[in-house]
């Protein structure tokens, strides 16, 4: 068996590209396999700030892809990481649930339940109300705090239909701040894949993103300067007049083409 | 004592033109009872949909101007009313406070707790939670439900400060739902004249709005061809230079001056 491509680095997407919900998209534990078995260095990527690392982990384990937390780079991650370098130690107020809490403390952040901070850090928030809104809006009034995001989505898709995503947060918290995020970490951001490459000590160069969708995967991916490919296993039909103009390097009907029999 | 102008309707904001705060404007009683004595028909307009129409009418009655509830407009009321001109009956779900809820329940709306609806009725409202912009994105996915909003106010001012106003929820439902709010009643929109019109029975050349705002107040009075007195007691400065952009029909110190003694 041979890969199609030879870089050393490989950035996949998640849902759409290695499994739909909670099923494998056949082939594709062969196809990280044989990456693996060729010594090829995988990250797994997700913009959704709820679960863990580890969580991811796990699924990809049960579905057959053995993978340990350090194999996925969320969102929460990804900003915790970025912040770190802008900004070490700051005072944080976190619109988020207890994985992106725990992720900002592990990164050193003071996260603070109150307006005395430097950074609103929002992220998709089932526990978000009006008293959060409020502590944001003081932290920009009274501290002049700066605003960072974790991913733009406006739903996330579950089980039946689709619930609000971080994209209401932002949306509120800048409408009553009058002040603008400054970044969304998150796809279709290119520091996700900045963070990306550096856990992989790769330059764009050599790395490879899969994904399923144009706009986010594959923009970002020419962006930055990383072979791109296309799976058509998500949201991207193959009669998509939108592929030809994004021009991804690759467009393969699914990952397990990533393998020449 | 004589009065400046000739018109029978006369529309008053609130905040910045008849009181500050808790602070009556000095000689506003006086510039009122000398319009009621001469039998011109006042009503008083509010962007907030908090407080009721009789808690306004309480507080100037405190403040030395007597007034029944019906004196007042505020935006919720406006709301209800123009609702009840589009679609009377209609089930309803509403992110607001209880006044809100009772305004539209007077008016024959049927507000239920879930998406089963065809508006979402958006206003300011201190108890928004997620649970809130969830049922509001099912509401416009699975009915197909309209959004109509109260007021586009940012922040509310508050003693000591500003808190989260009807734009937040405005645009997190917006951002989510990826619809556009289909109109925002309270001002600068002119629905509030037409309905404060509507009330008085009178016709917008008949008729005088008085406030402190140049884009609020002002622009909507010019809009619909109300007479425009702007008064210098709230957020503009005589040396505005957009004063002479607006050109109200008059600029006066404040209400006093509507009087010619």
């Amino acid at each position: 068996m041979k890969i199609r491509l030879p870089q050393r680095g490989w950035l996949f997407d998640l849902d759409g590209t290695i499994y739909l919900g909670e099923r494998l998209i056949r082939g594709a534990d062969e196809a990280i396999a044989a990456l693996r078995a060729d010594n090829r260095r995988i990250v797994f990527l997700s913009n959704k700030p709820l679960e863990t690392r580890a969580d991811y982990a796990r699924k990809l384990t049960r579905l057959g892809i053995p993978a340990a937390a350090d194999d996925v780079l969320n969102s929460s991650l990804v900003l915790a990481r970025h912040l770190a370098r802008l900004d070490p130690g700051a005072p944080v107020f976190a619109i988020g649930e207890p994985p992106l809490v725990a992720e900002l403390t592990a990164h050193g952040f003071e996260v603070r339940p109150d307006h005395h901070v430097r950074w609103v850090v929002i992220a998709f928030d089932r526990t978000f109300d009006y008293a959060k809104l409020n502590v944001a809006l003081q932290a920009v009034r009274r501290s002049n705090a700066r605003l960072i995001a974790t991913n733009p989505d406006r739903t996330c898709p579950v089980e039946g239909g689709e619930i609000p995503d971080c994209a209401g947060m932002i949306a509120a918290v800048e409408a009553v701040t009058g002040r603008t995020v400054e970044a969304i970490v998150g796809k279709p951001s290119p520091i996700i894949l900045e963070v990306a490459l550096a856990a992989l000590g790769l330059d764009a160069r050599d790395a490879v993103i899969v994904g399923d969708r144009l706009e986010t995967d594959m923009t970002m991916g020419k962006r930055l300067g990383l072979a791109t490919v296309l799976v058509l296993t998500g949201v991207t039909a193959a009669s998509d007049p939108a592929i030809a103009e994004v021009a991804p390097d690759l467009v393969l009907p699914s990952v397990r083409e990533l393998l020449i029999s």
